[in-house]
């Protein structure tokens, strides 16, 4: 597979996308990258909404207070007494430029009590608020709609305590993934947590977006792995439940609530978080395969054979890898074409032991003809050769412009048949083509394979609205009838918010809506999304 | 240690004990059980406690429209219009024979609908609702206080689906947790869950009670492992929230709420449940340590080297195992005495790197001086010997008539410092002894060390005014100052409910409290109870 742009599409470098580039697409190493245009502000692109009249907007005196109370001049950013939007604006707009808001007050605490104070202030004055951890999210949850006061926790970036023997780790919500796991690292344990954010994620957007990512095969969800939350409630009361305890069974699990809650009923100052030991062996393989049945065989015979030191399966389609080689002008690991790709991660503590049961497992799926081709990375080198056939996939189908992305949980035995369905459907509306005309480059999918997850995505060279009518709601619906997930691991936020029926009943809507009455009964954290 | 009753203590056999025997003691080999007496009302046993004026009383009218929505003559048991006493007595009494309550009508629905319409009526008539599994509990939070309706969920048993690639299990609350892991083996499964009432608790209460027992160290807790929950609530809204998905992240996780909610925001009819691979090579280890510091050390390398396969960490005091050597008449694996014992057992895939691995462990803290000594199973009837030793010590410590127990969650470093300052304050107060004259017989500690779960038990010849005031709150004082949890798996119920605060703030309650008002407005569920 050495030919980029060989037989079925042309990968032709774009020239006349109209859409905003991903950042991926900014990134990409072939083609010239279009130059960064205004981002659209989001009320434009969503004129349904309207500015909830019932917030106040902000004031002199508003921005006095926060001074005072915050101390510092680096902590109130403000666009209100003068034009400061070039400070503001990154707090404005979200990393894939899809989302910016009109925000002219960013506001960074250094104290649980300094949050509390904040939040009680704009609740008494019916002020909005949007909490933002590292702004990595991919549903426009952390970036304001219309005015809300930013709540930004960078400078609540303190490990707090770690426990050598239990693994419990005690940190503020704004430390960074990756800190919070080179801290980890040290002391020869892991975050149970992995994405391709950690350089700039922060650990309490992590747990307010219940992020799934790479390690949730092995270790389980947020959901299993925190232990405490310190929250904010928008009345200032300071939920203390920084429970340092694998197991506490002395009433309601409320913590769980802002877990995934995408910072609607409180904002996260804290967490306590079980972190396993560090596996001191790590063997990654990589292989093609001719069909999704034999994708599907492979995951249960890692699951029996691999069993406890399985820590990724990851799925790749052959789409993907194709547009990644030729993006990245990158040699694929295997020769040939495969119509599937899965990588296989094993961690565990004795390498030689690891080593053969990967060797066997690769064996017993290559003599049954499951795996066509395989190859095990030899050492790290070619172990992150290896993960970046699946890490930069996102990145290279940016590279025409503009991605569709959809974030699914479906039963395994259909995860993959969504893909030739869109894709097919697509094809007959006549949308998908080699050359500019056509708006859709292809219909591609991989993602967690282990956890049920499918990344489906539509690289474009522009957004068009036939194409999105072709998509939507037929994917929802698609989804809806597999009583899959219409977001698994990425959230609502703003761009999901109109869909989540298709995952969820009236009744559970309904009691949602009850719970976010309940805690934040005016309404004022992170308006206009979620449910 | 073949002499029982030698030196630190005479292990009398009882004649005296004015207490309800535990079941435990009832089966205990030496000495003569005393005849089960009548179980004491709760009301009795909590005088403070007074039945709520709010609550109907039940009338034959009301028993008339269950018998109607309930079909079959099986699924109502009542002593209204009849004096059906003896059938109704094993609903209103639980298994330890601590609580008693004065129910008169038991109804078994057998599908989600007549829970809802039973819940339903029950809330319009404000007729309170106890709801019940298998009443394996260890605090009362499965029968009545008073003449709360009993709703017991065992006609509920069907096993829903079960997806051999994913690994979920869909079934309803009342079948029984060997039930549901019998049916995991015979697919290659296992239940997340494992615990001494296997036999007859049902994964629907175990659920509602958040029961931790010998897995978590391996599979973590329920609210990780739980994807899906069907519940009604007071007001007969079904809760359809049976998702069976690894991920979904749309809008709040509500079904964590009824996740050790011990029944009092609604009936859980069905679970969802993300169950392991069954593992295929089971080794257990079991070794006498010189102190507890030596414990920790070796659970610390447990971890390291074990790491991957480490599926439990048990400890056992040597008072414990000599009491069990003395009641079971059974000789103990290892020769000689030691202060303290670790249950080590390992699963994993594959039988021979199991086996390498346990051994260099045990070489390690063998060599160390860690461990004193040590014995490795060779074949299940042993694996199962082991294994008794640490599961028969409940059921030992009753023999002398009853036991004072303490499920807590200390800061590992502690753990035991508790079980020692408890004894010397016992000791002091002149409580302990050998012979009949003093209340209490020894002061024990055991429990899932891996979890930093302590159950600290007082085997005692009769329930004592004077130790309980040494008690408490001297036992819930001590592990509040150490951040700790007065209940790590137990639950509430009516047992701990007096003590909550000494594991959370007023905040955390107040919060509680706000839950319970928001689902149970008119407080039917499980009254008397829990927050």
């Amino acid at each position: 597979m050495r030919a980029p742009g060989a037989r079925q599409l042309r990968w032709a470098a774009t020239t006349s996308a109209t859409t905003e580039p991903t950042q991926g697409g900014q990134e990409g190493s072939k083609g010239t990258p279009t130059p960064p245009k205004a981002v659209k502000f989001t009320a434009e692109s969503y004129p349904e909404l309207k500015r909830d009249a019932r917030f106040a907007e902000v004031t002199s005196d508003d921005v006095k207070f926060f001074q005072e109370l915050l101390g510092s001049e680096s902590a109130v950013i403000e666009s209100i007494s003068k034009d400061a939007s070039d400070d503001i604006e990154p707090f404005n707009t979200d990393w894939m430029r899809k989302y910016r808001g009109h925000c002219k007050l960013v506001l960074k605490p250094e104290t649980t009590e300094q949050v509390s104070k904040i939040l009680k202030y704009c609740n008494d004055k019916s002020l909005a608020v949007v909490p933002q951890g590292g702004n990595t999210g991919l549903v426009g949850g952390s970036v304001p709609v219309f005015d809300e006061i930013v709540v930004n926790l960078q400078r609540m970036n303190k490990i707090r305590s770690f426990d050598q023997v239990s693994g419990i780790l005690v940190a503020e919500a704004g430390v960074i993934l990756e800190v919070a796991d080179n801290f980890l690292a040290e002391n020869n344990h892991i975050f149970p947590l992995d994405l391709g954010a950690k350089g700039s994620c922060q650990i309490g957007g992590n747990v307010a977006a219940n992020a799934g990512g790479l390690r949730l095969l092995r270790y389980g969800s947020l959901h299993g792995n925190v232990l405490g939350i310190e929250a904010v409630l928008p009345d200032g009361t300071i939920v203390d439940d920084l429970c340092k305890l694998r197991k506490n069974n002395t009433g309601y699990d409320l913590k769980q609530l802002f877990i995934g809650g995408e910072g609607t009923i409180g904002i996260i100052t804290g967490i306590s978080i079980l972190c396993p030991q560090r596996s001191s062996a790590i063997n990654v393989a990589y292989f093609g395969l001719e069909s999704f049945e034999a994708a599907q065989a492979a995951f249960k015979e890692a699951k029996g054979q691999l069993s406890e030191i399985l820590s990724a399966f990851e799925l790749m389609d052959g789409r993907t890898q194709k547009i990644l080689s030729y993006v990245k002008d990158k040699k694929l690991p295997l020769e040939g074409e495969h119509p599937f790709y899965c990588l296989v991660e094993t961690s565990g503590s004795n390498a030689e032991h690891d080593n053969e049961k990967l060797q066997n497992f690769l064996e017993h799926v290559m003599g049954e003809g499951i795996v066509t081709d395989g190859v095990v990375a030899q050492d790290q080198t070619q172990i992150n050769e290896l993960w970046s056939c699946r890490e930069t996939v996102p990145e290279s189908l940016g590279h025409w412009g503009g991605v569709y992305k959809y974030d699914l949980s479906i039963p395994i035995a259909e995860l993959y048949q969504l893909v030739e369905d869109t894709r097919e459907r697509l094809t007959k509306a006549g949308l998908v083509g080699e050359t500019d005309e056509y708006p859709v480059v292809d219909v591609v999918g991989y993602g967690h394979m282990g956890d049920s997850n499918l990344h489906l995505n539509v690289p474009t060279r522009r957004y068009d609205k036939e194409v999105e009518k072709h998509l939507e709601p037929f994917v929802y619906e698609w989804v809806q009838k597999r009583n899959g997930s219409i977001s698994a691991e990425h959230g609502l936020g703003i761009a999901k918010k109109a869909f989540i029926g298709y995952s969820r009943s009236d009744t559970m809507i309904r009691l949602m809506k009850q719970i976010k009455d309940l805690y934040d009964p005016k309404g004022i954290m992170n308006p206009y999304k979620y449910i």
